[in-house]
């Protein structure tokens, strides 16, 4: 297998303890719980917590600091945390103004945050959950299941700063709620990921072709369709993305293009300037950006547009300081 | 193909395009002259402008900004910028207290960086080089050929943020100059990248096998061997690192370990732990860090492990604040 790791075993807590030394000002991760957590607690404030599937870094273990989260309980590759991890995080952070989980719509991930809610629940902790489902490729019969993507990123950054701002437990959560509210995403694959455990491509991709539709963690699309020029790619990205955001002339859009893990800078950028004319081609004001590897999927060939159709106070949250591994800005605290 | 582009012809232009939309408070684009400038200029002070063959972002592009680059002249994939870039750079970005070229050690930068810096100095300008080639792969009948790799952003870095603070010319030229000196890079690949032009791998790299001492743009390397676990191929990294460092007891180091381009984010920090590991082992004070994509290879899997034998005012510089791209640190301007 092309990697480089000691064992498939080792491979989370090798990332973790790699993480921890490089940012001993940032983070702390506890190898016998299993969490990572904010270096400095800063002034109490409502803790935010979030976790999944390892794999998809930098999300959540690069966004553990000051602006976003307070913890991040990572899960092996591509599987969710634990609750006990869940527990311990939320006890770790809880500075008795309430607790936000940022939970992604994903099986386990539902049923393990709401295991931990329920214990700690139980132990007077007053827990709120927002669920991140921005996946428009699953309609239909199967919009129960869309998946949690790039908007995880915004919901993060956004409650993270009203929970900064000293915002209460309820404010926080219904900053995250409208932002999961107002932002959709769409991915394509070039092609698949290795999982560390199998040493095999999670499917087979014939070159010219692009996997449509796809989600985190090697899931196959929708459907696979000769691969077109990138302006192309970027004008389907846009239609998707914005179909159900009520985006018509003068619509502020915050915008993220986040690689799948393995598409190079050169492509991705190139690609993004594309999407920024096809927002534009439809009236959209794109407010603000971010273009890089935010959420990802391994080493997989690919990109995944999330617009949000912002407001004066979204964008506000935005522009707050942040300081963590992935996303640093503004004046530190 | 498997790549977001239009044509081979465009990839370039497409990205820079695309980087003056997802950043016009950093940098503009001039299509006409082929250039990217800081948006806006600051202070009068030294300038800095580098460039160098596309295909390695963020380098050099995304390093313009407050404390690295004042501009930077992208060539094609992997192709030298012409003189008529590096001329219309410097015209654009001198102020009048001199200009600092950072140049890469590749033939064709060498040249064009030269014959750029007798065209202007017969126009009035103050131009001083300095010759970045950090490589220890290449060795004996070799060694003037070392490639300028990672330790590019720590000179652009440091006689950046030398620049910023009012250092005139020569200053600026020493801080780089003793960068270069004490800096020392090597690479390995664990697969080829796919040059956009022709669409073919820069070579074929059979599965569990390491392609070790590489340079950028799909060089092949000086040997080939068994891919061994991550803690053994840190270990090689930071062997060779290191011989040329008088690396002691208590020496402080600043480390920067950049992916190629294709490497997740998941192996290269859990690589990274195990590089902090090996050089602690030698006594190494590791003061700073850097880990992630800041020189690649296009879409490469592998990683390139620089060390820099700090003192009180490199590490000084590291610090100073920056505002790019790529990094981002400490109080905005």
């Amino acid at each position: 297998m092309q990697k480089f790791m000691r064992t498939a075993d080792t491979a989370v807590s090798d990332y973790l303890h790699g993480l921890a030394r490089a940012h001993p000002d940032l983070i702390r991760y506890d190898p016998e719980r299993g969490i990572v957590v904010r270096a400095e607690a800063g002034a109490p404030k409502v803790a935010i917590v979030s976790g999944g599937g390892s794999g998809c870094e930098p999300l959540h273990t690069g966004f553990v600091g000051q602006g976003m989260l307070d913890a991040a309980c990572p899960g092996s590759v591509f599987s969710s945390p634990v609750p006990r991890q869940i527990v311990a995080a939320t006890q770790t952070v809880d500075q008795g103004h309430g607790v936000l989980y940022v939970v992604t719509n994903y099986g386990g991930e539902i049923m393990n945050f709401g295991l931990a809610g329920e214990i700690l629940g139980r132990e007077g902790h007053e827990i709120e959950k927002v669920v991140v489902d921005d996946d428009v490729a699953l309609d239909g019969d199967l919009r129960h299941l869309r998946r949690g993507m790039g908007a995880t990123v915004l919901v993060e950054k956004l409650a993270g700063a009203a929970a900064e701002s000293g915002a209460p437990l309820d404010e926080v959560a219904a900053v995250a709620r409208r932002t999961v509210q107002r932002s959709r995403t769409f991915a394509v694959a070039l092609g698949p990921c290795v999982h560390p455990s199998t040493g095999s491509p999670a499917f087979e991709l014939p070159a010219g072709q692009m996997e449509v539709g796809v989600g985190l963690g090697g899931d196959r699309g929708l459907s696979r369709e000769p691969l077109p020029p990138a302006d192309a790619v970027a004008e389907a990205l846009v239609e998707r993305a914005v179909a159900e955001l009520s985006i018509s002339d003068g619509a502020r859009v915050i915008v993220l293009l986040s690689g799948l893990g393995g598409t190079p800078e050169l492509e991705l950028v190139g690609l993004f300037g594309h999407v920024h004319t096809a927002l534009e081609r439809r009236g959209a004001a794109v407010e603000r950006s971010l273009v890089g590897n935010y959420v990802t999927s391994l080493e997989s060939p690919g990109a995944q547009l999330t617009v949000l159709h912002t407001d004066d106070e979204l964008t506000r949250y935005w522009d707050a300081p942040v300081r963590t591994r992935a996303l640093r800005w503004g004046a530190p605290a």
